[in-house]
């Protein structure tokens, strides 16, 4: 995959989170003045981002939000399909597996993993709960991307040990507790909190 | 409550967002040159916010990462401490209810409501479950500022109406389908494909 420079890949989420955003208040159109006034970033520096990325619409009248977010996320993963492997089938792991948003989006659960005999060969969504120990090799065949850390934040340590030895180097961590992983290995959060912050605000101003 | 710009705003939750990054990343100090970097905005212009928010440190040698996430997040609630309530305690519902990520921030769920008769009455967490027709007046009583649907996308249409009967007038929700709300409700989601689309492609840069 052709490697996007950082700064344009943060301007490019903060475009998706804004038309996110935008959607979510029925605006259907968009022109990067607003884009502009929204991120703070320059009416110019949207309107040539956005002609890089060969979408349709004109700067000034608008873009279609939706299809201007597609473009932009089809940018980002350049056709790539993005498999995901889950870790820790309880409440939280059992909503993701459930969790319908990705369908749409090239993003694809394609194994999941816990230490509870219980749901161990179960299928959930369609998608098999393997034995913990079985991380490295179920990871490696089916090629997996992301590992989803959702277990209890007394074990995350021993599950990011287990993700890290299977050869994946990005982890998104639910559990609000910080995990200890070699340099090369990225880690993100879902930050509840910031969503609360942001509509909290978002609903002052 | 003062209200705030909500070009300040965005920018607030971009610097949160990116300071929450950095602390991933064991990057315990900042300088305003790297925000710059890495939000794509101007080192002057953060330098001249970040001033606003009356923060400690230096900005060319660095403010304590951890410190300015603070000052941010407490500039943005302005001392306010922000009351949640929660509707369905399912799988995602009781994963929220047993988050330990807000008690350290000034968030506090006061409820929680579902329709199943095995789940009123208990409390979960030490947040209580109500019956659903119960909402406005509990929500009266705890002063919600924001109702939080974690119910399956079937209910939760009728879960929103039931949220702005109540007159809480933000809504954080978690089922990828939209809701019919009034004008002046705000709505926003949490985006699992975000988030996943922001780690796959930071791993690439």
């Amino acid at each position: 995959m052709k490697k996007l420079p950082r700064k344009t890949i943060t301007r490019v989420l903060l475009y998706i989170r804004t038309l996110e955003g935008l959607l979510k208040e029925k605006r259907y159109l968009v022109s990067s003045r607003q884009l502009s006034e929204i991120t703070g970033l320059s009416d110019v520096k949207i309107r040539k981002d956005i002609s890089n990325f060969k979408s349709v619409g004109k700067p000034r009248v608008g873009y279609k939000t939706a299809d201007l977010k597609k473009t932009l996320e089809n940018y980002l993963l350049q056709n790539h399909t993005v498999h995901l492997v889950l870790f820790g089938v309880g409440n939280l792991g059992s909503a993701i597996l459930k969790y319908p948003g990705f369908h749409q989006k090239k993003i694809k659960l394609v194994a999941a993993f816990d230490v509870d005999r219980n749901k161990i060969g179960k299928k959930v969504n369609g998608v098999r709960v393997y034995p913990l120990e079985r991380a490295p090799e179920v990871i490696k065949r089916c090629r997996a991307d992301i590992g989803i850390i959702a277990v209890p934040k007394e074990r995350c340590q021993e599950v990011a040990d287990y993700i890290v030895l299977s050869g994946i180097h990005r982890i998104l961590n639910f559990a609000p507790h910080s995990i200890n992983v070699p340099e090369k290995v990225q880690v993100r959060s879902i930050d509840f909190t910031l969503r609360i912050l942001s509509l909290f605000c978002d609903a002052q101003s």
